[in-house]
């Protein structure tokens, strides 16, 4: 029997102003399902495997191949409808309806873990959508390029007044994500130790300029670390090895008088104990054949290892090293195991995303399906003009656009919130319509965003009001963008922190230069940011009270009005 | 200080031709949430409770305050956003679009059990909406005779061609819900012999006209049975006696050439081994005082009895009469005593209800917002009009119209599939549009339905491809209606089972004579059935698959269409 997932092709989006499908809706969709497993963007793209551990963008190849025709045979009144990677249905709706609902990955609570899903995902049932995976609008590492230097930068304003010269942050993982960690420290002006035990995955960073060298040994590595540091140059290094025995060593070394990181993290796939981290003492290749024909081994080696690893990083913590979990979920394994202070250092929501999300920013991105970078070009352009005060926007656009390679589509992501984005949508939209852009723009965000995850270990982790752990607010925020007329609206468990531990939403609207694309633009960019700010509000932020106070939200059970 | 969730006042809902709310679809979410709370619909009104255990209408009487005047207040391109009872914005969406969206109860899964929900909810940060408790669209318990009906009518066409004419019903239990089975039974054509070891609730039946005679011994009870079932008469008798006894009587009896029952059940309170179950040998009297002086007792000798009960039901399923579990849960206590085959019989939803659940049929209902029962009656014949060859629907309709009395606005509940809603619900609008009906009409359905429920432990256990735990379905059911024009929708957590077990989606729509609220019927009303009949399809059930294609249902993945 062939194997469903597998398959040689490759994969490119159509580009250009001519549309294959009936609607823009449809083409864009199809478009960016395409895009997500582009040979510059998916990490696996013949298994499906876009990025974040197996989060994938459609169930089986034949699948793709169907949600693709189904897209271009789609009607404007009519609505696909895809569960966890597979077209179940077109149905009859409207113009002003989402052209694809989508739900991926969501089980029932009692049944919510890796174990019960890996037996579906087997039987053929299931798929693991992450975040922007099953829900089309991943767009390489740049995505998480900006957050990861948000998050450095403020963690360097925080502990080190501001200046991360000669500074190094220590960390796992150049996965999809992972792997925007070097650049981002780079910008945020630090050094960057990434420890990585896939050789290939390092390759690949530096052959998009996201890294700058490769280290086969610890002793290769913080030379060039120490070398830097002293010039004060800001580069980075990915060294061959497994973060749950580098970390250890290098904490070691620190203790006896050897080199201190400035600042420790990881992203290796901790997530998945089956599939994202590779147990200490094995080989790639090793793991990745036990994943079939052993994974119970696999799992228990990997969550042995984590423990080792957080061990570490607690260890860095209590020696007074700025520590922080970048949302893989890997203190809950490490606890799960038995490491009681695992919890010990923070998450990087609370520590330095949340008063952003207070205000509705977060990774809003757009995409432009002409396939012309000069298109994108041309909206760093108008984004500065538009927010001529932000300078902080037209410092990111300015170093995105000079060191950040486009992968597939052409891309820009940058943090903007209520208020903003529904400018920018119209205003692209306008684009559009004058024959300024050469064809409709897509505009997305991050299930990773203010109003749209429920996340208790990663992006709702020790909430004001303890509301850490209520979904109502990802389930309203997809039901809201749906009914705003969104282009596809997605609802997705056990993305980022993995089965059990996440529900989340996601949102598409394309800017096809029509005036009722401007009406549901509107709606949309403004609502889905709002929703943030009502969650945060209701959860007790004054930051988030202000902003809805300031943008005349009606909350009748929060403001009264 | 007070408590914000009891008040002494009474809730009725306005009635009649004119709307105080600028809309029908918020007037229409005014008052069937103010129905809900009716003092003759509601189990605990002035504690917002409606039934189930805690099911809510609105988190405390302050929120129950606000919705109402945002209702009053909402525009007819707004919508109302409720989490967990509380009215947490007004959004401009269109016309189109839900005027309410809901979520209720909701828990990112790891922390989805009882403990952490009332943590969350003695905080006042959540509430439990059960299944139409918090989504505004409980009718009182004319559903579970309904629902009861059904199964029986169900199994008599799966084992009797359809006809229970001279046969007979053995269950035990005339509790709440219990008590709803000699009526279904009655309604459905058969005879019932339901035992019951409390006699206030044999006469509290005969009193409300649910049940025909009492019988104080087997050899009585029997005759009565024999003598109705020789003249094809459809009567129910309650015969006092413990079922763990009375029914290996009926077996031994029937190996030795005596009445073969034709059906048999149970719906004791097998769930709580202390509080529902009378052992074998026990009074009534002893059994209550026991339960507070010596619980572990009590406990035991129920467990002991209950297995003596399945033991027999399963020697009348190997005797090849139709027996099934009615949800109770007495298979897993019996199973758990040591009794191995005690599985060896089916529950109810995968026996009876599934084959329904393939053609999208469950439970449609109907509400007049007139407060009007003429109106009903109308809806009544125009209903036997409309489904002339329905014979089984008919007769459901004469019985509900002769027996069952209305509680609060005046409803109609029958089960109804793909094909046959949007039939029923242009049929009603037009009827508003001609001044027959005196107000709109408001349509809906429980959240056990076929396209909107995920729950292992019943409405989706043994499905026959294992996916009883991916609730993508109910997920994607809740944003299609969304897509599709719903008045409001709802998506709940812990509903009938309890927190962790189930997840499900609801759904109304307003009849309100207008051309528009006609296209948005029949696209609601054929999509949301579609919907459980392509999750049944998809699961692999020939008679969904059938009722799919005969449908003309564009299937891309199912039936690559
Ligand atoms: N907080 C956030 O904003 C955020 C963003 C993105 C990703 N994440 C999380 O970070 C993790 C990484 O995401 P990704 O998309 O890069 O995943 P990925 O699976 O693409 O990459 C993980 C990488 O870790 C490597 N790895 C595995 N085990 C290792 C070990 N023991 N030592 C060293 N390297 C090891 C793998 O070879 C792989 O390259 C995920 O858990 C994801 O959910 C969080
Ligand atoms: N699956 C479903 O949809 C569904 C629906 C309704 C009820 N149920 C289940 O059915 C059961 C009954 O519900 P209810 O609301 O009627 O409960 P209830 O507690 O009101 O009634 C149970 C009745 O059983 C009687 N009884 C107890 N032990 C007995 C014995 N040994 N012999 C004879 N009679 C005995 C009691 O006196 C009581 O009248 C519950 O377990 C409930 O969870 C399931």
């Amino acid at each position: 029997m062939t194997n469903p997932r597998h398959n040689t092709r490759d994969i490119y989006p159509p580009t250009g102003p001519e549309k294959t499908a009936k609607t823009w809706g449809a083409e864009a969709a199809m478009r960016m399902l395409m895009n997500n497993l582009h040979p510059d963007v998916a990490e696996n793209p013949h298994e499906l495997v876009v990025y974040g551990g197996i989060g994938r963008a459609a169930r089986t190849w034949n699948d793709f191949d169907r949600i693709v025709a189904s897209l271009k045979d789609l009607g404007p009144e009519e609505t696909l409808i895809v569960q966890s990677g597979k077209p179940i249905a077109v149905i009859r709706t409207h113009a002003d309806a989402p052209r694809v609902l989508i739900a991926n990955s969501n089980l029932v609570p009692h049944w919510a873990n890796w174990q019960h899903f890996n037996e579906l995902d087997r039987k053929g049932l299931m798929m693991y959508g992450q975040m922007t995976a099953g829900s089309w609008i991943y767009i390489g590492t740049q995505g998480i390029v900006q957050g990861t230097y948000e998050t450095f930068a403020e963690a360097g304003r925080q502990h080190y007044n501001g200046d991360l010269t000669g500074k190094w942050i220590l960390t796992g993982g150049l996965g999809g994500m992972g792997g925007a960690q070097p650049l981002a420290a780079v910008f945020a002006g630090a050094c960057c130790l990434a420890v990585e035990v896939d050789e290939t995955r390092i390759d690949f960073r530096i052959r998009t300029r996201y890294l700058d060298a490769k280290a086969k040994t610890l002793d290769e590595a913080l030379a060039m670390i120490a070398n830097w540091t002293a010039k004060g140059e800001a580069k980075s290094v990915g060294l061959l090895g497994n973060a749950a025995e580098v970390f250890p060593e290098i904490y070691a070394r620190m203790k006896a008088g050897g080199m201190r990181p400035d600042i420790v993290t990881d992203q290796t796939s901790a997530h998945d104990p089956l599939h994202g981290y590779c147990p200490a003492g094995w080989t790639v290749g090793e793991w990745r054949a036990k994943q079939e024909t052993d994974p119970t081994a696999v799992e228990s080696a990997a969550r042995a290892s984590m423990k080792q690893h957080v061990a570490a990083m607690v260890d860095f913590w209590n020696a007074d090293v700025p520590t922080l979990d970048y949302g893989n979920n890997i203190r809950q394994v490490a606890q799960d195991e038995g490491l009681d202070n695992a919890f010990a250092f923070p998450g990087f929501v609370p520590a330095y995303i949340r008063p952003l999300f207070c205000k509705g920013i977060g990774p809003f991105r757009w995409c432009a399906l002409s396939g012309d970078p000069e298109d994108i070009r041309k909206t760093d352009a108008a984004m500065k003009k538009l927010f001529p005060e932000n300078h902080h926007l037209h410092r990111w656009l300015d170093m995105a656009a000079e060191r950040i390679a486009f992968q597939g589509l052409p891309a820009r992501i940058c943090w903007i919130g209520l208020g903003d984005r529904h400018r920018a949508g119209l205003m692209f939209n306008e684009m559009v319509a004058s024959g300024e852009l050469k064809a409709p723009i897509v505009i997305g965000r991050d299930h990773l965003d203010s109003g749209s995850v429920a996340s208790p270990n990663r992006e709702t982790e020790a909430m004001k009001d303890g509301s850490d752990a209520v979904s109502d607010w990802p389930l309203l925020n997809a039901l809201m963008n749906t009914a705003s007329g969104a282009t596809w609206v997605s609802l997705h468990h056990g993305g980022g922190v993995g089965m059990g531990f996440s529900q989340h939403s996601g949102v598409v609207i394309v800017a096809d230069g029509t005036p009722e694309a401007a009406k549901r633009l509107e709606r949309v960019l403004w609502n889905d940011p709002a929703s943030g700010v009502w969650r945060h509000a209701d959860a007790g932020y004054d930051i988030a009270l202000d902003c809805a106070r300031e943008h005349g939200l009606r909350l009748p059970g929060i403001l009264g009005n």
